[in-house]
Parts: structure tokens; sequence; C-alpha cells
């Protein structure tokens, strides 16, 4: 039988030569990840099973990101947690604040995560990995203590769904509209438990930074995993980084799917999500004088160097309005670097944006920009739930870094374009 | 009867030729501060009073930088409230998030407080002002609302203590070892409603930086006010900022005072306060193996550019310790700025220290690197109260920033001359 992408990477994991949909496979992991939230859980988890040792120090990181720097005490006892663990075992990847950035930037960026990987994460954002040809998915804690003491975790093969790409973006267009604009098509749970595999020649068209923003989200349709075969621009990001060999695999031509979805890459228009459901999207025409509050452009998701250029861009010689917050994140503290050293630093500030240090930040409710009662925020982030980003009575709009940006200068939903 | 240079600022703001300590005036105001947290409950009150407008909207200044930005929905409703009464009341220096800055700094360097001003803040630290050669206090949130409405408040005349400085301070020690050496020696309540007045020869030799850090922990040895005579430092300060005509006033030869402090700053050394207390002093020589877990260079107190720059100083080219979270914070956007241009945050970053957007952060156990149970930090804040930066079993010392960024260096309460 022939296997798609996902599939051969599982089956390798498994030592199997082929594997099926539906069917239960244990295996082998490249690496386990955990946040400062997730990975007390399972600790205390590691702990009661009475291991004695994880499985091998250098396959597994922890990540202080979503409420460090410490927000408040049960943050700090939770990073503290975490830190006396990553000590006790001698974890290589520990990255502390000051060293840090959000877990599913750093990871690639430090070449930790590369084509032909399987990789469990804590967080349901792990699936970003797949935009270097690897298997990644979101687990939970007591999957990852499991996963630090063996190595291994089991698996239901999944199916899978071909998303072709054609043509090129055009304008303002980059990853986030194309995934907005799928999850808008297929649903958020249009591919539940499935695999999305992006093919076609469009895939070229796209930066590796959108790569990670449309695997970042597969999971807001519900799917297992995202994933993108590997071309000259994941080699080329993965040159001077990834610390192991890549190991490429491609689907095979006659793979199943059980259904294809075609997206004109060239027909795209900037496109967001309206409260509360990434499902709920819009072309930027089809929504007008929505007032925001606040502008948040960060997150595992659109916290990247090309989306903190692309914001820079727009507000270059520009103000943030009047009562309306712009908080602009980057996501590790390479692209922080990066940002001072191309002179973006200077222009969020000068245009009256907060310029913080990397952390998950508002998304998660967790600090830096929480929404109180009544209010609305434009995001890059990828989640638009009731109360996601504060106050039960608040809305979330996902949009771009482009489409963010434009609204802090105008305090309305903006067409980067039209500024 | 002749009068200190506190009591002719009250005597004119109140209209009067003379006054003596312990007689009560209302004096007329120059600025009403408040910020994120004493806002909402002055304002509450203004409302409950029924009060229908304030005494002056350009003489209000409204400051969001404890909490914010929002660090929780709590924070997201106060400046939320905050933000619409002084959208409601056209009040003209409303400063929102990424406008912003830590009052104490931003009012100074936003040239609202001057020579010879009477203000009064819902915040203790707003004898900083006393730096300029301003009467600043800090007053209650009632308070806060009574003079939003009136423009006035009732005041008993302090009496004062001279401080004289005599000789020039020698290699890492600044402002903050003044002050912390004179709370060492008077202790916490040896100024109790009184007035500090600082003068000698020793003054000339102190920045205006320094001076504010000085002013600004006044409150710390239980002042009313700390002041600062008027002289070149402070009108070259003045100079492009201060928005009005500044009025100099001298306190009378003869006045008197009820003790006289003589602080040879040449004979200072690098000083800490130890736990719990501002008046626990040590010199660096006098403590050894003192283990930090978190080092924090910032705050009202110690996050001007001066501070960035001999922190900026030490840490170039040297990294953080392992387990060591050193956390950077520019009291201001415009000293953010300042910190970019320079290539200050690039050394922060390069460093492995966590470089934030102003905030008061941790300093009274807000957000941006709370403690957790049995940790320990050396910090440039103010207070190093049981609890203040987190749990109720975590420790603050008290320093300067190049005492703090060597222990950042090292992981231990080290004199930066010896790095």
């Amino acid at each position: 039988m022939p296997m798609t992408m996902t599939q051969k990477i599982l089956a390798a994991h498994a030592g199997m030569d082929r594997v099926e949909p539906g069917q239960l496979i244990e295996a082998s992991l490249d690496l386990v990840l955990g946040n400062d939230i997730t990975s007390p859980v399972a600790i205390n988890e590691f702990e009661k099973c009475g291991a004695t040792d994880v499985f091998d120090r250098e396959k597994i990181a922890l990540v202080l990101d979503h409420f460090a720097p410490n927000k408040d005490i049960k943050a700090a006892q939770q990073c503290k947690q975490t830190r006396q663990f990553a000590d006790k075992y001698d974890i290589k990847n520990f990255f502390d604040v000051g060293k840090m950035g959000i877990e599913h930037a750093l990871l690639p960026e430090q070449g930790l995560v590369g084509p032909g990987d399987a990789v469990v994460g804590a967080d349901s954002h792990t699936c970003t990995y797949g935009a270097l040809g690897a298997f990644s998915t979101g687990v939970g804690s007591t999957d990852m203590a499991a996963a630090m003491i063996t190595g291994k975790l089991w698996f239901k093969i999944p199916s899978a769904i071909k998303v072709e790409l054609i043509n090129k973006p055009t304008g303002f267009v980059c990853g986030k509209d194309v995934i907005l604009h799928l999850i808008g098509e297929i649903g958020v749970d249009g591919a539940l438990y499935q695999s999305l595999e992006f093919v076609g020649p469009g895939v070229s068209a796209l930066s590796m930074d959108d790569r990670f923003t449309i695997a970042n989200m597969a999971i807001e349709a519900g799917a297992k995993n995202g994933i993108f075969p590997v071309d000259e621009k994941t080699m080329e990001y993965c040159r001077d980084r990834f610390q192991r060999e890549p190991k490429v695999y491609e689907a095979d031509p006659d793979a199943e799917y059980t259904r294809t979805v075609t997206i004109d890459l060239s027909a795209l228009r900037p496109t967001v999500s309206m409260p509360h459901l990434p499902e709920n999207t819009r072309t930027i025409e089809e929504v007008s004088n929505v007032k925001i509050d606040q502008s948040v452009i960060g997150s595992c998701t659109n916290g990247r160097i090309s989306d903190m250029r692309i914001a820079a861009q727009i507000l270059k010689c520009r103000k943030v309005a009047k009562n309306v917050r712009c908080i602009v994140i980057p996501a590790t503290q390479e692209v922080y670097l990066q940002c001072v050293r191309e002179g973006l630093a200077e222009i969020f500030i000068e245009a009256g944006a907060v310029f913080s240090t990397p952390t998950c930040g508002p998304c998660l409710g967790g600090y830096m920009g929480i929404l109180a009662e009544g209010e609305r925020a434009v995001s890059t982030t990828n989640r638009n739930f009731v109360g996601r980003m504060g106050h039960v009575e608040s809305e979330v709009i996902l949009s771009s870094p482009a489409v963010a940006a434009a609204s802090a200068v105008t305090g309305y939903l903006t067409d980067p374009a039209k500024l």
C-alpha cells in the first residue's frame, strides 16, 4: 500500500516497512518538548512513575516561554521546578529566561528539529515543525512524561488530506492568509486526526517562515500534523542550523488522500478570522468599520524575523493610533537581536509600540497585553476562542502581521495595501 | 523664622510669607499624578464626590506602568478605567501603553515637573522629583481624588534633616550607594515626616540621575520628601525639557535642622541592603558567598540611561551565569530607544539577559521576574520587604546597577571592580 509523507516517517520511526491509516504503532522519538506550563505536570508524572533517568538527555527540550519571565508566584514555582529537573538530569536543551524564545520558533532556529524527525511536545502547536518535513505533534503532559522516560510513544497512523498549492501569493498575502483561508474552507474539525500534507508548485513560492506559520496552525483544523515536502529552501534553512543529518521522505505518487483541497495562492486576499473561531474567516474586503483596542504582533505563529520586517515596513514613519496598544513580541532572542541590528526595534518604539522581550505574551491570556471587558484585539496569534486573551467579554481577530500593523495605525481592521 | 528649602516651596504654594514646622497649610499643586493601580481608586472617589470636572486638565498625569502592558484581566480593567477617565476629561498627560514609561522617570523626562514645583502623586516614590528642587510627595488615592478636583491639598509643614555631602564618589560608587548608606545610618524611620535636604559641595559631583535615585528613596527613610538645591546641572537638565519657568528656592543660611548627617562621598563603597529592610546595609566587602538566582536592573530608582550604560559596560562581552536570570528594564520608551541606538540593547541580549519593554516589572511583585520560594534576587529597585518580589520565602537584596550587573555575571554578590 502506498504511503503519505507522514506515514513514511512514522513507519521508519517504528522500524516498519509500511503502515496504514488506523494502525497503532510505537515510534522512537527524536525530540521531546515541554514548556513552563506543561513540564511541571510531566515532571510530577515522571516522578510518580519512579523513573530514575531520562531516555536521552540530548533529546529533551525544556523551554520557559509561556509565563516567563515569571509573571507571578505560580509561574515562578513552575519555572523553578522545571529548572531543577533540567539540572538534576543534565538536560542539554534547557532554555532559561534570557536564553530563550517561544518554543516553536526556538527549536527550528536552534537546529533541534529537522527533516524526517518524529517529535512530540506538550503543547498543541508542536505541529509547527512539519514546515521542515518532520512529523511533529502535540501531546498531553502524561504522554510527555512517558516519552521522557522511554523515548517512545504510541500513535494511530493518520490518514491525510492533500492541500495542493498553486501559483504565487501577491501583495501582502502571506502564510497566515493561506492557513486562515484553509481553515475557513474545511472548518476547525475539517482535518480531525488527519495529516494536512501541503504539496504542489505553490510550495516553492512560500518562505520557510510562511511554512512555519501554516504548519503551526494545522491543529486549528483539528489535524494531527501539518507537513511540507523538503525542498531547497528547507535544506538552505537547515544548512547551518540542523545538528543531525536530514532525512528526506516523499509521499508515494499514488498515496491515498481522503480529500484534496486546492488553493490558488494568487487568488488569496488578506484574510482574518473573526471571533470566536479560526474558521470564521473573511477577506479584508468583507469587513469594514471594525474598531480595535489592541494589535498584537508575535507568537509562535508570527513572531519570526520576516513577520517583524513586514510589521516594521508598515509602521515605519507612522504612529500607532490613539487609544490603541500595539504590542510587538519577537519570538526568540535571536529574532530580537536581529530586530535591533536591522533598525526594526527603533521603528517600533518610535511608532509608539511596545517592543517586548520574547514570550508567548497575551496569546493564551498570559500577560503582556490582556484584554478588558468589551475590548477587541487584532492579533497574529493562533486562537480566537472566547476569553483566550483575557476577559470573557473580549474579542480576538486573527490576522497576518501586515493586517495587524496596518490596523494598529488606523485603529480599525485595515487592508495594508490601502494604508 | 528662617526656612528650609521645602518650607519655602510650601509657603509659596500656600500664598504665605513664612511657615513653620508642624503648621497646617493648604498648598496649590503644579501636578497631580496617578498610575494604573492607584488611579482607579482615585477615580472611584472622584465620582463618589459627584465631581463634574478636574481642576486643570493639563496638571494631571496618569501613567500606566505598574501592571502594564496588562498582566491579567484585573490589570486590564484598571487600565481601561483610567483610559476612559482620561478620555472623558481630556487629560493632556495620559501615558498609555507604548507611549509610556515608569512614572517617576517619565515625568521629569517629559518636562512635567521642575524646580520649585509642588507635586503629589498616588505612589510613594513621588518624592523622586526632589532631585529637581521640587517639593513632591506620595499621597493616598483619596487625596489624589481631592487634588484632581480642587488642585489643592493640606500639608503639615515638615521639619528637616540636613544631609551634607562632601568630596566625590570614586570607582563604581553612585547615587544608589549614597542613599543606601544614608538609610543604613539613620534607619527606615530616621526621617519620619521630615524633609531630607541634600546640600554641600558633594552635590555638584552627583549627576542628575544620581540625584533622582537618591530623592526616589527618601521615603525609605520615612521622609516626607527629599530635595536637592538647584544648580547648573539641574538647569541644564531642564533646559530642553521643562515646560514652565523654573522657580529656584534656597534654604535660608540659618534655617533650622533637627539633625545634620555628613556623608563623605569619597569614603563610600558599593553598598547593598540585605533582606528584609533597606536599612540593613553592608558594604560589598562585608558580604561574601551570597548566591543569587536573579538580577534585576531597572525601576523608578535605577532604570535611567546612566544605569543602563553602567550595566552594559559590565555585561559587555560577558555572559549571565548559568541558572541566573538577568532582567534589564529601561524606565521609559526614550531610555529604551537610547539603549537601542547606543548598542546597549545588543550587549544585554548577547549577554543572555532579558531586555524588557518599560514597566515597573517585578519590583512590587507585579510581573516580569517574580521570585519562587527560596529564591534570592539582587535588584536595583527600592524595597526589599518580605515577599516584595514574589514568594514570602524569597529574598531581595538592593544594590546599584553596577553591583547587580557584576553579580549577574558571577551568580554571587560581587564587587564590580573585582570582576
